[in-house]
């Protein structure tokens, strides 16, 4: 089968390797759709980053480069491994694609994404979406409902990244929230925010993610940092208090800055985005409003609650894709996309029988 | 009567004032000791910070300098004014040093630390601990016990400070904590992470503090980070995960990147001590393992908890007094002492009527 294979950086190669083994316990998943991750990008500008280097292989998967790449897939069930009866050939299903050792806890209340050496499928080993077929786990499937689209499904791993997010901010319905930039996660940040019932304001520069944030109806209104200080107007809609929780998705220090000015006294500033460096925090003003500035890694319970916030029809993901390229076009027009035209896209879909 | 004056930056004068007047509605208070706070300190060196300066009234108070310093105080109600019947002449009592605005209400659940234009007495107006006498709202008057020695008693306000901590962090009974760095804010958090049950360790460079910490037993461990890795050394000791907890108290930016390693995955940072910069935080790591960095000022609903500890026997703070000085020796025998052999005082109680 055709697959998409991290050898090193700016070195991706789609070969074709033998279809994966069907054991017992697990799921054969013949992928639909498979969207390019900002860690993918990550692995393929700067990486070996998850990706276990050729001679260190992880502790985990036991696997090294070269691995299949993609974790956010969606799929449809081939093959059921032995002691698997409580889904059906044909089903449509996504998955949470953790490597994570067999004796780590998975269930509610488990914080499993926390455990020792958490890696990811298609990063980590444990094959990927960015290839024509998978075998998982039953633990990490996720059957979703038959009218769910598989191109829209597969953004429900990002998307679940956000909900997490959501999670770990404790805000509620009827709250209100400052989202700090309109890139992938910013805007799957503030669909859940809006889906899960708050009032949403979003900080962006980019005047294409503006106009992404707003046709997508994910925001209550945006503001440009330039056309003024962004924490004064969410203060000038909150009587003078700031919203409830903020998040920043933009690795970007001074909307750290804007965001810990912009929380009300007591509020929560939830970090969804990645940081190559340490940035300096706004410490005397996150003493003084005695803010919680909370990390956020992957997800733990949240897949079933995502779901059903798409299977309902309360959160649309279709405004999301901006492109669909066939596996062999990965490179070109996938990462290279990305890289040149980062601006223009939120999510490229990749067909790996195309 | 006496009372130690600020004017400004190094200009702190020993005055005769009139003695404050009885309202309805107040207390008024012989003090019997008053300790210096690292806040006067700060004052003292780099101030005016919450003094409001001359020219500049504080909004609630409507004072400027100058204003008589003090807030860490204890004493004796000397009279009760119009409506105030749940006190009586002769009770042993402390305060809460808060300046809110009246409409800002004060109980159970309700976060008054963090009200707008909030200032300290003894700061930004309405007298201090460093004067003979003082009038105070019946609001921030708390009776403590008569076998409480009120020198002791002098120690109740840092203490609820520690005690805010504490609550901010979440921490309970049974779980592990670290705390970084053992002045007078880190030893009185260990002072009552120990009174709750806790387990703490305690990381600190000077070998004066170790000793005082040790000797205070406040401490389960006192790790030196010249010795070796604190995290490692914390890791060690519960079952390689790190410390429920930690609790920064140097604003030292080394301190708090052991912190953020030393915690459990999940595990809650809470800053208690004051920052004059911009510090750089590891927010890498704080993503990786979910970490809450928590900001926490003053204290709200504390004190009755915190006077409970002490009353009980549970919390000694005889061993924290390190100089008892009259108030003429303010500025030599305190501040300059602190200045200048900071490291062998924890608290120094004033006596304003000697």
């Amino acid at each position: 089968m055709k697959a998409a294979r991290f050898y090193d950086r700016q070195d991706i190669r789609i070969e074709d390797i033998p279809e994966p083994e069907l054991l017992p316990g697990t799921v054969g998943i013949d992928v639909a759709w498979c969207g390019i991750c900002g860690t993918d990008l990550h692995e393929y500008l700067e990486g070996p980053i998850f990706v276990p280097p050729k001679g260190h292989p992880h502790p985990i998967s036991g696997e090294e480069a070269p691995v299949t790449l993609g974790h956010e897939f969606s799929g449809t069930v081939n093959a059921l491994g032995d002691g698997v009866t409580d889904l059906h050939v044909g089903q449509k299903v996504v998955v949470e694609p953790y490597i994570i050792r067999d004796d780590v806890e998975v269930g509610p209340g488990k914080e499993y994404q926390l455990s020792k050496d958490m890696n990811f499928i298609g990063l980590g080993g444990r094959g990927g979406g960015l290839a024509e077929k998978i075998v998982v786990e039953r633990r990490w499937v996720h059957p979703i409902a038959d009218d769910v689209a598989l191109d829209e499904a597969a953004l429900i791993e990002p998307l679940s990244v956000a909900h997490h997010a959501f999670v770990r901010s404790g805000a509620a319905s009827g709250q209100t929230a400052l989202v700090g930039g309109a890139g992938p996660i910013g805007l799957l940040t503030a669909a859940i925010l809006k889906a899960e019932g708050l009032t949403v304001y979003i900080s962006e520069l980019s005047e294409k993610r503006k106009q992404m944030a707003r046709d997508a109806g994910v925001a209550d209104e945006v503001f440009d940092p330039r056309d003024g200080d962004v924490a004064e107007a969410v203060r000038a809609r909150t009587d003078d208090e700031g919203t409830d929780v903020a998040f920043e998705c933009s690795s970007v220090p001074a909307v750290l800055d804007t965001l810990i000015d912009a929380v009300r006294p007591g509020g929560t500033v939830v970090n969804v985005s990645i940081w190559g460096h340490k940035p300096e925090v706004d410490m005397p003003k996150l003493v003084l409003k005695e803010i919680d500035l909370r990390g956020t890694i992957g997800y733990a319970n949240d897949h079933r609650a995502t779901i059903e916030l798409v299977e309902s029809g309360k959160l649309d993901l279709a405004p999301f894709i901006t492109a669909r390229i066939p596996l062999d076009d990965l490179v070109t027009g996938g990462f290279q996309q990305l890289i040149e035209n980062n601006e223009s896209h939120v999510k490229i879909l990749v067909d790996p029988h195309a």
